[in-house]
């Protein structure tokens, strides 16, 4: 048993909080009970910068019931962080790891994180030091590469599916515009998501925005005017992140441009392009009952809400991280592979192939004028939010009129 | 059998939806079934509106399966509208009622509701038409007077409940200040119910502002501060209502006065009363992380998140109101009276008694400091929730720092 590595595993969760993250940190700690060659299981305080502090909870002992809470918990259980390590933030680590024997890590989060896990991972071998590093993937934007799809999008994708089918009862019983701003800085699937509730035939909503298409304000404008026509009233789903003409965020165009600790344009946590959206529209057609909503935090951490095969998947990512690590030595980014109709595969891809970049929302996922998506879209996100709540129309005749 | 009144029944739904107004209407046709003295059941399509208008949905022979299924669905299945009726208004509303020997008018919604009901009712007895009107309750800012609460309240009050317990698991996990605005023009019910989801010592929302209370930007500020300073974080909850020294909603200070159709001033589908708490925190404090969100219609409309004894109670609200109209020859408005602890008796109240006022949110349910609830606001508002879903944090000891 020479070649088995006795050691601390350390488990860590990294970047915006999903309905699921926890589940995959059971999945780790469950998992990794069943292997002698792991002293301790240790969970680090807000992601990776509970590592260089050495704020660790002793997760060993934890309670299978707590665990199962927990994992039916939203929100990280181990809190998180923004933090995107460099190569001088890896080094303490790396340091902190050597000082604990820590010989296994896990750290659950999107590009960023599985970004970490490479560089963390090639300093290792560098140095020498045998630690087996495996990210463990999640994120409510879905836009990591290689996987067929995140865990975390499911869950986030079912709030946003049924917002949408609850908000478009509501517009249909007092009837007017209706905008409802999504989550989604670069990508549009989690906008894209307020199709997946749509089921009689008018059911809004009847126009979707992505990142992905440049936004018109002018040709918004056309499309609410000429579905308001149409139905006497008009639901939108508009992604937070769509851009103008330059590129730019449309949001910035009002705000102007607040940046958050990464340089980021900071897009949620404010309502002001939703406000901008509705103004417009109030300004520029005679409808008078204009209406917005940013969903904001609500997506992702709403208690109550989760995809049942996002639990399950979630949980497997935590479980075959571990199997990969501890019984086949190997580190990597576990995937999932859609296979049948509908199953997946789990395997393990270099963690350079899915750090860093993201996978682009498909083409053939929207429509030809860009204000919708396609069927293709909804057979590829149905399976994943799991069962949706059903909303009815009452099914009775009009009485005709005696006048 | 002489005085046994034949004649059609009608039913409609008036102001704004919620999960559980279908469950009264529901209540109604199903149990005016039960009288071979009605001829046909009608739907008024958009309130009064649809009755001037003669939009009628004949639900005499709706299936009970559609019924059950649109009893679970949010919103109104028979579209409303915030028509308030005046006496020339009323008049339209008889003069339809007489055309279609309507004798059974049933109007489920909020106060002005009712006084659409007193008024037509009042009518009816001044011309000697014989036409019996219930008001069946139905707000989610359950400010009807003599009614224990009303339906409709518990689903949203849970929706709210569960909001910031999840939004508060978010903030734990990437720690600032979340603001969330909660819906609730003059009373206060609504956001109290924020404080439904809290259960851990450390829990969010921290602060809770209701419209009952002058509201200080200072005073806010330095409340932030307190709280932020004794937990890293703080969680808001704020009424869209809450006035300033001169009696004016906050957010009028910001985007001016914007009226609704009746003259109220438009607190709902905008973020800017929480844009505005936000940057006001950002300005004046040395805290980076400031985030706002606006519940909006989510609040009343999200498919998938109701109370199960709201909707016991909304279906037989309903119920009640058919059996005194039809069995009893009664008007009024259906009232819930708080008995054991808990269970509800259901009786009838006089119309103007219910008509056109609205309850304060007692005193004793605001803290001393005016930015939270007591307990007996939580004694008074658990049951109404129902099943409330539960978080758990790890239970895990912290391990010693090695260095």
């Amino acid at each position: 048993m020479s070649n088995i590595l006795e050691g601390k595993v350390l488990v860590a969760q990294g970047g915006g909080p999903t309905a699921v993250i926890n589940q995959s940190v059971v999945g780790v700690i469950r998992e990794a009970r069943n292997y002698p060659q792991v002293t301790h299981i240790y969970g680090a305080l807000n992601g990776v910068s509970g590592i260089i502090n050495e704020r660790f909870l002793d997760l060993t002992d934890v309670s299978d019931a707590n665990l199962e809470a927990v994992a039916n918990s939203p929100s990280s259980g181990l809190l998180s962080t923004r933090d995107k390590p460099d190569e001088a933030y890896c080094k303490k680590i790396f340091a902190v790891c050597k000082t604990h024997n820590i010989r296994y890590f896990f750290y659950c989060g999107g590009n960023d994180s599985a970004d970490t896990c490479r560089i963390v991972s090639e300093m290792g071998k560098k140095v020498g030091y045998d630690m087996r590093v495996v990210h463990v993937p999640k994120t409510i934007d879905n836009d990591l590469r290689v996987t067929d799809h995140c865990p975390g999008y499911g869950s986030a994708a079912k709030f946003v599916a049924q917002a949408f089918a609850g908000a478009d009862l509501d517009n249909r019983s007092l009837p007017g515009v209706y905008i409802g701003v999504v989550m989604g800085r670069d990508a549009g699937f989690l906008v894209a998501a307020s199709a997946l509730g749509r089921k009689y035939e008018d059911d809004g909503p009847h126009l979707i925005y992505l990142p992905e298409r440049t936004f018109s304000m002018k040709q918004f404008c056309e499309d609410v005017k000429a579905v308001y026509e149409k139905f006497g009233r008009c639901v939108v789903a508009v992604s937070e992140g769509i851009k103008n003409a330059e590129g730019l965020p449309v949001v910035t165009e009002y705000i102007g441009i607040v940046r958050d600790h990464h340089n980021n344009v900071q897009l949620s946590g404010s309502g002001s392009l939703g406000d901008a959206l509705a103004d417009y529209i109030k300004k520029n057609t005679e409808i008078d009952r204009v209406r917005a909503d940013t969903l904001g935090y609500l997506q992702r951490s709403f208690l109550g809400c989760v995809s049942e095969v996002d639990q399950v998947e979630a949980r497997t990512v935590g479980e075959v991280a571990v199997r990969h690590a501890l019984r086949h030595g190997q580190d990597g980014s576990v995937v999932m592979e859609r296979v049948a109709n509908y199953a997946i595969s789990y395997r393990l891809a270099p963690l350079q192939d899915v750090a860093r970049l993201t996978k682009p929302f498909p083409n053939n996922f929207i429509n030809e004028a860009g204000n919708d998506v396609t069927e293709d879209f909804i057979t590829y996100a149905r399976p994943l939010v799991g069962t949706l709540e059903q909303a009815y129309h009452l099914d009775a005749p009009l009485v005709p009129v005696q006048r």
